[in-house]
Parts: C-alpha cells; structure tokens; sequence
C-alpha cells in the first residue's frame, strides 16, 4: 500500500506532528445528505452496505462537499450479527430492528458461529477496495466494526434501548454465557478488521457506544477486556503481513475509565462530549485524542460553531499533535449540511 | 412538624452519624410491584397522580414489602408540563408522550404561565398530607420535582429519546428563548417544592434525569443556575416559615463537574453507578452523597446483591455517616421484588 496523499489522519494517528488538525466526522456520510437520501429512496439500507458499488459511492459523497481528511465506509456495526445469522432489519422511525433477538442463552445455539467472515462479510471488503480505487489515494479509507458489549446489546435488545437493561441483565444473571457470547464476538471482530486493512482500510475504529450504560465494574470485567484483545491481536496479525494500521476505540461514556486505555494498542482514544479534554489528556498522556464536539453544537449558526470549535481545539492544546477533529458521536439526521461544512471548515482553516 | 420515629434519613442527609445508612430506592413504588399493576388495571397513571387516595395507597405499598426508612409521594416529573397546559398520556411501550411538543419558540406563548402551582398542583400537596396521616410517623416522605433541563427536554422531544436533540437543538439555536422557558421552569419548581414541604414531606429532591447528555459547558449555562437557584430558594423560603428540610439533588452523568454541587445549598448529592464513590468522595467532601447501586445489579442473584451490597457502602466509608443507600437511577419494571428485598435486607442488615 503506497501512503495517500493526503496522510494527515495516519500521521496525527500515530502522534506525528500535523500542520493543522485532520478532521473526519462519525456519520459523515448518511441521512443529513440529500445525495444519500435520493440513494435510499431506491435502496434499503443493508442493500445498500452490501452493494459495494453502492456503498463506495455513499461513502464518498461527503468529500464532494466537505476537506475532509478521511472517508468512513459505509456500513453497519450490524453486519456482525448479521453474518451470526440474525436477521436485522432498518424500520422508519425505529432504527435497526432484529426480529427474533437473543432472549435466553440457549439462544446462543442459534449463532452460526462457524462463519467463515471473510466470506459472509466480503461485500465490506469489496466496498473498502472499490472505494480506495475510487479515491485514488487522495485520502484515507476508515474500517471499523461494533465492539463486542455493543453488538451484545443490539443482539439481546433487539433495537434501540434506553437503559440496556435485557442485556445487562446477562452480565448479572449470566455472565458465563456472556462472556462466551464476548468472546465469539471478539474473535469475529478480530478477524473483520483485519480483513479490511488488508482491503485496503487504512485506519480502523472500534465503536463501543453502549459502553455508557456500563460502571467501572461492569466495563472492566466484561467490556474492556474484549477491546484490549481486539487491539492487540489485529496488531499482531497486521505486523505478521508487513502492515501497520493505526487504531481508534470509541467508548462512550467510559470518562470512569479513560487511563486503562493507557494500556492497550489503541494509537487514538475517541471521546464523546462529556469527557473535558483536559482530563483526557491528564489520564491518556501516550494516546492522540479525537472527538468531540457535541452533535447539537452544529444546530449552532455558523459563527458559533466557529467559536466553538476554536475553543475546542485549543482545549485539546491547539492541534498541532496528537489531535483528531471529530464530533463527540455521530452527525444528527437533521443537521444543516451547511453547518457540518462550517465545522470542517473551522478546522481545516487552522493554521 | 415532629420528627419522625425513624429519622435516619433526616440525619443522614444533614450529616449526622446513624447507626447504618438509611435506605430507600427511587421509583420503589412502581411498575415492579404486583399490587401496583393491580391498581394500574383500574386507572390510568395520571389518575393516580391525581388522586390523593390512590397516590398514597401506591406511595406506601412498598413499605409494606421491603424495611425503607422513607416513602417517596407517587407522582410524575411531567405534573410540572400539565400545570402549564400541556397535555400528557402514559402510552403502553412509549412511555409519557405529549401530543403536542414545544416545536419553536413561538410555542411559549401557548404554556400557561400565570398558573396557581398551588391550586393546579394541589392534589400533590393533598396527597403528601394523607401520606404522612397514614403513615403516623413512622418514616419520613419525600417530595419531588423533575430539574428545568429534564422537564425542557420531555416538552420538547415530546417523549422519551435517546439524544434529546430536539431540545439540545434549542440550547444552541436559541439560547435566549431556552433561557426564559428554564426560568419559567425553574420558578415553578420553587413553589413545587416549597408546597411539598409545607404539606408534609420531610426531604427534597430535584431529578435531573436527563443532564446526561450535556457536556459541562452546557450544563454550566443552561442546567446548573437552576439548579443552584432552586436549592437556594427553597431552603429561603423554607427558613421563613421555620421549616428545615434537606434536599437532594440527582443530576445523573453530571460526572464532569460533580465538585460544583459544593457551592450549592443542597444537603445530598444522588450520583449514577458510572460514578465511582472514591472521585465522588474527593469532589464532594462536604455533602452527604446518595446512590448508586446498577439497577441492573438486582438482576444479580440474592447472594451477589448482598456482595455488591456490602462492597458499595465500603466504598462509600462504611456508611455511617453521610452516606443514602440508594440505587443510581430508578428501579427496572423486571425486577423481581424478591431481590430489592435481597437489596434493602443487606442494608438494613449492616451493623
């Protein structure tokens, strides 16, 4: 893999001084785009994650618009539990819906666990390689995947939750199946974002976003063990196939917590907006930081956000070093394009 | 008022030494319980609400049940929204829901703000009172009030979300207007809270639900000043008609500026279980400090509660002073209530 032109993101990644803070957005392509919408007027969702032809061209549609420094894939933390053999479908109004989800252990019977990912999540692969021909190395091409506790959540709630509370009534009722449930899960990730780097990904993103309904206990028992593994391991087996790929865990809410990841082969610590960056950089001195501005922060006008990210760049000690802009989860569906372009080019205007 | 027989609660919040920590557990009254099904089957919730006979016979089911050491009056944060005109059903599976939201600013204009919180809101008051009658002393009873920044965001979002992006929305692109309807709010609650007291109930608290999804540079504008002025005034207006009553205040995810609660004249500091004790401990050295046990935990078996139990009030100082024993956010409908017994048992069992 040659580096792309533009390897704003690997370098700050990698704790490399940057002339200026690269910046990518969470969800920076999808429903707030007009462009995306007139493609999921023709195609459902998970149609469309499996097209690669499709999903390469949502993928790209944001950098028509906006200097980003990177483009995400475009694809489901859900594909996992999709290739596990549940189905899963995208309702209006609802989000992601599972029909049959995991209601007692012995569900986990169900689980086609012998899988081979590579096969079953090719389509993810294609997309990545399509999209990186496309890009002709202008920029970076992110991975990512669900982390085990929140693929967990999805696969045991069945949609959206606001307490998690049918899946964290496995990890106090039965945590023997759950970490077993973890473990599948970890290995299938593991095997997942290997393969897209070797597809092409340049950087990948562990996504843990219902991490925030876990105490310290309860992450550091089930959870965070799951990440650590995932890190080392890809780092592993990318080092064994000459590649080195930065890594981002994003684990939201997880403020109680931040200095263990100190202590895994994460190169970024994303952050969600409740975390003061000063905190962050007291408890993960090692670690480039990303995040975080809050969503809601682009319903600002755009002389606000402005403000808003000047003060958040500085906060973060002025983004010349070990600094990735991004929001602090992903982009609203109502956000103003407008305004998601003021916030990139409020950073890409630092000098 | 007397004192009543079993003020360890009282004593605890002001910071007195007590034998063990006083125990009570939000929304024990509730979802949970058999009994109140039974009562739900007859009448809808906010006829319960509004009934003082029913609202009290649900207010001390649980005592009945479970060693409390207080009763909390059986109402509703959104009985705030009512008395200024909005409309709110409790729909099956959705939850609270209003038919007709706050969508713009111009829609302040339609909430009756020259209300009598005293006359709309007097079935609370009246219901407090039978409380405390049938109760004869035994325990104290609590009066509440959801925070101006929960009730802004169920009044705009119109029912539960997981964002609240709706009303964050409102934060950024209209501060000034959010800023009137949170004094509204917030003068509401004064008078609320003050006619809870005046009716009987011994301990205050204030239920920032939802300052989870604020980053401190909101919550410092927009969530906290009402907060501060409500304690501030409560226990003013308290202090004039002779009456002390302590006040607790919930403000769940608010871990980023726990140490602002010093400043404020609330005597109890509710925290959620992604708080560990030890940082609350450090950043609250004056207050007394409630919570804050998973409710997930009660899905553990009896004998993990009673570990969990023990290991939470050690990390609380052993719990003989400045310590409630409480869960960190209200009580899962699928608990079953022979472990909030096993809960409540392993506290009152502490010696």
């Amino acid at each position: 893999m040659d580096p792309p032109h533009n390897d704003r993101l690997l370098r700050a990644a990698k704790g490399d001084r940057v002339d200026r803070p690269p910046v990518w957005v969470m969800r920076q392509a999808g429903r707030y785009l007009q462009e995306f919408k007139n493609v999921r007027k023709k195609y459902n969702f998970f149609h469309i994650c499996q097209t690669p032809e499709l999903a390469s061209k949502v993928t790209l549609q944001p950098l028509k618009r906006f200097k980003l420094d990177a483009v995400i894939i475009f694809s489901d933390i859900l594909v996992i539990p999709q290739a596990l053999g549940m189905s899963v479908e995208m309702l209006p109004e609802v989000g992601p819906s599972f029909p049959r989800p995991l209601k007692i252990p012995g569900d986990l019977a169900l689980l086609e666990c012998d899988v081979d990912v590579d096969v079953a999540l090719g389509y993810v692969y294609e997309a990545i390689s399509l999209t990186c021909q496309k890009l002709e190395g202008r920029v970076p091409c992110i991975g990512f995947c669900g982390a085990p506790w929140t693929l967990m959540c999805y696969m045991i709630e069945g949609r959206g939750s606001q307490t998690v509370s049918g899946a964290k009534k496995w990890l106090y009722a039965y945590p023997k199946e759950s970490h077993i449930l973890l473990d599948i899960l970890t290995n299938i990730c593991i095997k997942f974002l290997v393969g897209q780097a070797r597809a092409g990904a340049r950087y990948l993103q562990v996504f843990d976003t219902l991490a925030l309904h876990l105490g310290r206990d309860l992450f550091v028992k089930f959870a965070f063990p799951c990440l650590k593994k995932i890190a080392a391991k890809v780092k592993d087996e990318l080092k064994q196939q000459d590649l080195d790929v930065p890594m981002c865990v994003f684990s939201k809410g997880t403020h109680h917590c931040l200095e263990m990841f100190e202590d895994t082969s994460y190169d970024v610590v994303g952050l969600d907006w409740t975390v003061e960056p000063a905190y962050a950089l007291q408890k993960l001195p090692t670690k480039t930081l990303q995040g975080n501005l809050d969503p809601g922060a682009l319903y600002s006008s755009k002389e606000d956000i402005e403000v808003l990210v000047k003060e958040m760049v500085a906060k973060f000690g002025g983004g010349k070093s070990k600094y990735i802009a991004n929001l602090g989860h992903g982009v609203y569906p109502d956000c103003e394009p407008e305004n998601m372009k003021a916030f990139v080019d409020a950073i890409t205007a630092i000098v």
